[in-house]
């Protein structure tokens, strides 16, 4: 059974495309890019074009002030008795540079072959403007949303949510909802619509190995000083094992097999290992032995080293055992492994490898958990159901490798079921040169929310 | 039998000691620092001043142009049928940084408790001045030398000696000789005369493993790309076996055991592993298992790694993978390793353990032998009976860990045995702060310097 569209909600849509792709144009000429401190001027004229936006729609809008960059908040609150949906983007952008590698200006929406170009097209802008333009669907043709309704636009998402727990905190109201949306991800190929059910968990170390009190002479103290950077070579080694398996006692607690339903369906997706390893530039792909890379990507946990440094780095060569070295790695976590344990589990292994005549210092912090929505979830079936009226086709389960801070807080810290609902690409080339979004898939995630908002409406609410 | 000193020659040295050290001070007060590319003018006023000192001993003097900083060359040859000697030391020095942390200007040459302070202090004008003095006792008490000698005081050995192949090739009149005398060393400690009959050889390696194009999301990428970083930990960690020898084939052909003399010798010598590891500020030494210190430092080979970079290095966390990490490593060399066939050997080792999904580059650099001087030869028996002379007790033998430029050239170059007779002390701090020659050492030196030429007189020629 094929789920319909309410045909006026099609219809207006439909017919408004340009109105649409025209504001997301607008949205997009603003550049609110987070980690540019000079920027923020474009980020408070960011939050505030969304504001008077959910305004015009007749949903109470206000600045959030975070202490940091705000939040843009709209809500509609006329459905009593129905869920309260939350529903999550941000405004803000990754820097466009390097600007000679874009072929139209990065921050113009150029509409060409059918995609819109322009620095966050689809990381996130393009993604709120699909809602933006649901909720105006229902509005316009019905005069009410079927729902209750938060919108909340972030603005420092590129730059890891600092201050966004600390908003949850602080606008408790505001944030009090049934369930979330989050419409910040990818599908996993066109024509093959996706919900994503999982998020990667993230937690770092940093490592410090303390030889001798200064750097000294190769020629006089090789052979009977530890070298510092050797000790942690050998310490980063031990963590894994020949078949590429984290090697800390400890490490797998908490990560479940997948059921051989799930492994089926990975193999059912079509990926191209020779042609993912050519498009990186490597000979072949590496990882977990015996695994499927789909699997090592959304499914495995990781332990990876960040960057590393120690000693003479110069043009050139200088003769020294240095004083120290240091790493930074980090680890993605999935199912229910335990940040802090794996955070001391991790920090505990690294201590007893590390040879003698070092010292060593490990810090941990972070602590993201992974996050799945069990696809059994009414959020996710209704979910699904919206987007196989707007694609025509129904879509298949994926996870992603990421970590989305807000997500993991929205599960952790509100308790929240949530939908991962991205109709992005995985050629969009976010965070890169030439950031587009198909517009069939935005027109389609248009049609796609329009559905959602009715089909959560038959959602039971928290109370 | 103790060596006994011509009486005319040691009356001389005894009543010159005020001349002697006033010239040191002249010399340690032109601040000719040969890195300082800002220094040319001090290095040839350096070199001018012991241009002209070596005129007025009567010695033909005259500035050789390397190219770079010049060398400082006199010679006498008015002693047809005896040996020619060529003295070698080095003018240049290392920079004073950081000023701060001297007792006094470094720049000063001041006495204090029986020691001289400066830069250059005993590395190595002190120990050309020492010759010089001795070569003025002989000229002026009976005018004449007992040897033909040659003085080369070279400018460039603090930067690596980069332009002394060269000028050997040059100036191969000028290096023409039966014997090298090296003052550049130090004796075992204060108490112990020594003579050093060994230096260790040098060559060098840049790894870089390349891993994705870009650096890539740790999140997206984690699990299916190599990471340049533990790739490259998994090598170096596979270059030492866990006794601490390394594990490259072929690594220690034409390295000889000691004889059981030598190593009873060695372990005669007072060495305090405690004390020493304090000195350095580690918990304990290291190096190869069931091996002496000293043997380690001085006739062992090693491989260590002097530099190592990759990924991110700032403050806080960057999930990525990076796209390539890089080393520097370096190996002492010792007895008859070959520094062509080791540079290759490791090369190979490198490449063959590099783990699948990454691409390795190795380039290889530099190539200074170990010298040996067997103490068999009639040039170190004549020096250990001058050092008996000028310090009242037997000389013992020992080696050094690092590598004289020079002395591999004149080993593999000319050809020419030399003998190692420097008179610095362990604590001397050549390189660092508070750089002094103890001034007992400094006139032992010189009365060591005087009988070494009458000894050496006795020696065959060349033809």
């Amino acid at each position: 059974m094929v789920t319909r569209l309410d045909p006026a909600l099609a219809a207006y849509c439909e017919t408004h495309r340009q109105e649409h792709l025209a504001e997301l144009q607008r949205w997009i000429a603003i550049p609110s890019v987070s980690a540019d401190p000079q920027a923020d001027g474009e980020i408070r004229r960011c939050a505030a074009t969304i504001v008077d936006r959910l305004d015009a729609l007749g949903m109470h809008a206000r600045i959030l002030e975070t202490g940091g960059n705000p939040l843009a908040y709209g809500e509609w609150l006329g459905a009593p008795g129905k869920p309260t949906v939350l529903i999550y983007g941000h405004y803000d952008v990754q820097p466009a540079d390097p600007p000679a590698l874009w072929h139209s200006p990065p921050f113009e929406g150029v509409v060409r072959d059918g995609k819109i170009f322009g620095r966050g097209a689809v990381d996130d802008k393009g993604q709120v403007v699909m809602h933006l333009a649901a909720l105006e669907a229902h509005l316009v043709t019905r005069g009410a949303l079927p729902i209750n309704v938060k919108v909340i636009v972030e603005g420092e998402e590129e730059i890891g949510s600092p201050n966004f727990e600390a908003a949850l905190a602080r606008y408790r109201h505001e944030f009090t909802a049934d369930l979330a949306i989050v419409s910040d991800t990818a599908v996993y190929s066109e024509g093959k619509p996706s919900l994503t059910t999982s998020t990667r968990g993230l937690i770092h170390w940093e490592v410090v190995v303390h030889g001798p009190d200064c750097d000294v002479h190769s020629g006089y103290y090789g052979g009977v000083v530890r070298n510092p950077i050797e000790a942690l070579a050998q310490m980063i080694a031990e963590l894994k094992d020949a078949d590429g398996r984290v090697a800390v006692p400890g490490f797998y607690d908490g990560v479940s097999e997948l059921p051989p339903q799930q492994l089926a369906e990975l193999r059912a997706l079509e990926f191209d290992e020779a042609r993912e390893a050519a498009a990186l530039g490597v000979s072949e792909l590496a990882g977990e032995r015996g695994r499927l890379p789909l699997e090592r990507m959304w499914f495995r946990p990781t332990l990876e080293c960040n960057g590393i440094w120690g000693g003479y780095q110069g043009p050139g060569q200088k003769t020294i055992i240095p004083s120290r070295a240091c790493a930074k790695l980090s680890a993605r976590l999935v199912g229910d492994q335990d940040p802090e344990r794996i955070k001391a589990a991790v920090a505990e292994f690294i201590a007893r490898v590390a040879p003698t005549g070092v010292r060593v210092e490990i810090e941990s912090f972070g602590g993201v958990r992974a996050v799945r929505t069990s696809r059994d979830h009414p959020v996710v079936a209704a979910a699904a159901r919206a987007m196989e009226a707007g694609f025509g086709k129904a879509p298949i389960f994926i996870g992603t490798g990421g970590s989305i801070g807000p997500v993991a807080s929205f599960d952790r810290v509100l308790g929240l079921p949530q939908v991962m609902i991205g109709v992005g690409l995985p050629d969009d080339q976010i965070h890169a040169p030439n950031e587009k979004f198909t517009l069939s898939q935005f027109f389609g995630g248009i049609l796609t929310m329009a559905q959602l908002y009715d089909e959560l409406a038959a959602m039971p609410t928290r109370d």
